[in-house]
């Protein structure tokens, strides 16, 4: 959607309120409801998203009409942003709400940490548009190595980026991956996606991008918007996304959000899933092959035997025999494997492994 | 140093061990004590060092013999690394030691989270060398724009890359800026170094590098020892370097981590501390002249108030009148000031507020 369009919806919202009052009405919002009764994972699409369900809210009710009042100056506000052709962070949203509004604002509402920032999660949800559309910066870290030119239009400029020559850096994936982004060339024949930056440099380093004909992509951790929608863009090239993460609660995370979104981000919905990316590793049942692994296995957590056993109530995981086997070796065992790990041995023993998988499909769904 | 003399040294040392074995000695390995009690702010050079104080660690003794013969299991995988020509993570390298040492590696010296490996910075300090020479990456999360040529020789090939084009991304900064980097063509008046990267990013687009003729930098908070590496090495080039933090506990101590380091890194010495580095904001004394920053100050958490405290017994900030003054504000009022808060106004102030500041000499020291 373009900016144009964005700048409608707004305006839209706005008028139908001006409406409203001119009815002698209360001016109204109404919004999907967000909360967990509401959240359901679509089998027929492969992600969690959200029902049916809304939630109308009212100017004239005493308990909404400071949250109403905040929507709608968000609304504004983020308007400005786009008339300004200027973008800011949700923090910086806060100080100019709180320079036009005073005292008279939450500043849980605005916490950085949290992800879910209910306000704007409320008119991105009920206008169907992303927050990097109302020029909302969201945190990023992740990095990109491979066949793969970026051509970005920012701040009046167009600039061209090979990823291909980034040399031990690599590309750092920005905010916004759609608004003046365009990817093109991409010269790869799969996405592989590796939790750590340590094993990114790693691979890197062998220069295995280039070998594999891959798009060699970290997240560094639970991945960014920015990540995910850059993966949900690649994979609608139809290049087949390989998740590789440690073998432990963190990881399983990492994999099932890129895969098929997660509670707290329902709302965001198949913009930021990829319900067709795929598991390599590192499992449980790696040992059997990998001899050496044996010994490289840590003590798994409280925290990792918990998720485990969440995890297999999950009716979109344990529907998958090989998750369920490996989910319960977790919790039988007690024991875990990092990525790190298949390093033991010798270094390069990480980019054989995914060559291995990959070229045997000894994947996870 | 080359890898040769790397290698070389890593080399004595084994050599002066068999030399002690064959005389029938205990073998012997010598460091500077990274305790509390040998840590010294050296006045004359600006920043922390570890004094003349030495520990001598013994193979033949019950309570030393374990971690003895483990610093030397890392003095042997490291020169394997540099032999192979191939770089991992301290992660890494701990499965590479468990896979040769079995049970008998202490996993906690090798947490991922812990700065501090008590192993590694054994043999940094004790040989006068960088983890980053011994091959081990570290992580890596800074991020620059501005008018400078990074030439990177890695895995063999030779990649040119313009800061000054890479759209909204920017150059993401590696674990390590000094093996096989050069960085030439450095157009720029001077370092700007931006503590969170919302506002950096907030700062690309207004093409502020370009305008100002700056290096923009942001650490993305705590500085990563690259970050801290490239800083210096900008600075030996004359360059003056300016730190933009946020007027709070963790804003300080990213500028005083930078400028003197830290007394858990005090071991890096002048390698990673940038003495001539000044703080341009944001200050409480900011409120008095920019009047709409009085309504969005926020409370200060206890921890604020608590390092602005001991800030003030430090001998190398409380003999500046104008941090004492800074501190003292603080926890007389406890409120602070993000540097987010600027944007309260128009997005655009954030630039116009450290133009101001660098034209007035508007500088903390």
């Amino acid at each position: 959607m373009g900016e144009k369009e964005t700048i409608e919806k707004l305006e839209d919202l706005g008028k139908s309120m001006i409406k409203q009052v001119k009815k002698r009405e209360s001016p109204t919002f109404e919004t999907p409801l967000r909360s967990r009764g509401n959240i359901e994972y679509d089998k027929s699409v492969g992600f969690l998203r959200l029902g049916a369900k809304k939630e109308e809210r009212k100017f004239l009710n005493v308990a909404q009409a400071k949250t109403f009042m905040q929507t709608v100056a968000v609304a504004n506000k983020t308007k400005k942003f786009l008339k300004e052709g200027l973008h800011t962070s949700i923090r910086g949203l806060y100080y100019q709400l709180k320079f036009s509004l005073g005292e008279n604002l939450d500043e849980s509402l605005f916490e950085e940490q949290t992800e879910s920032n209910a306000l704007i999660e409320d008119l991105e949800v009920a206008m169907g548009i992303k927050r990097e559309d109302l020029h909302l910066t969201t945190d990023r870290k992740g990095v990109v190595a491979g066949n793969m030119i970026v051509k970005d239009t920012f701040a009046g400029e167009e600039t061209t980026i090979d990823c291909s020559k980034q040399g031990r850096s690599g590309w750092m994936i920005p905010s916004d991956v759609d608004n003046g982004m365009e990817f093109v060339d991409v010269k790869a024949d799969y996405v592989l996606v590796v939790e750590k930056d340590a094993l990114w440099q790693r691979l890197n380093e062998d220069r295995f991008w280039k070998k594999e004909k891959c798009i060699l992509i970290t997240p560094k951790g639970q991945a960014s918007r920015g990540t995910r929608r850059l993966l949900r863009r690649l994979a609608d090239k139809g290049l087949p996304v390989y998740v590789f993460t440690d073998c432990d609660a963190w990881g399983w995370y990492i994999y099932w959000t890129i895969k098929t979104g997660s509670m707290t981000l329902a709302y965001l919905g198949r913009d930021f899933s990829i319900p067709e990316a795929r598991f390599l590793g590192v499992t449980m049942a790696d040992i059997d092959e990998f001899e050496f692994l044996k010994k490289l296995t840590i003590k798994a957590k409280p925290i990792d035997i918990k998720r485990a056993e969440e995890m297999l109530s999950y009716p979109w995981i344990n529907v998958h025999p090989e998750w369920v086997k490996e989910l319960k070796r977790v919790v039988r065992d007690k024991r875990k494997i990092e990525q790190d790990a298949l390093q033991g041995k010798r270094l390069t023993f990480v980019g054989e492994y995914i060559r291995k998988k990959i070229k045997g499909k000894e994947w996870l769904p």
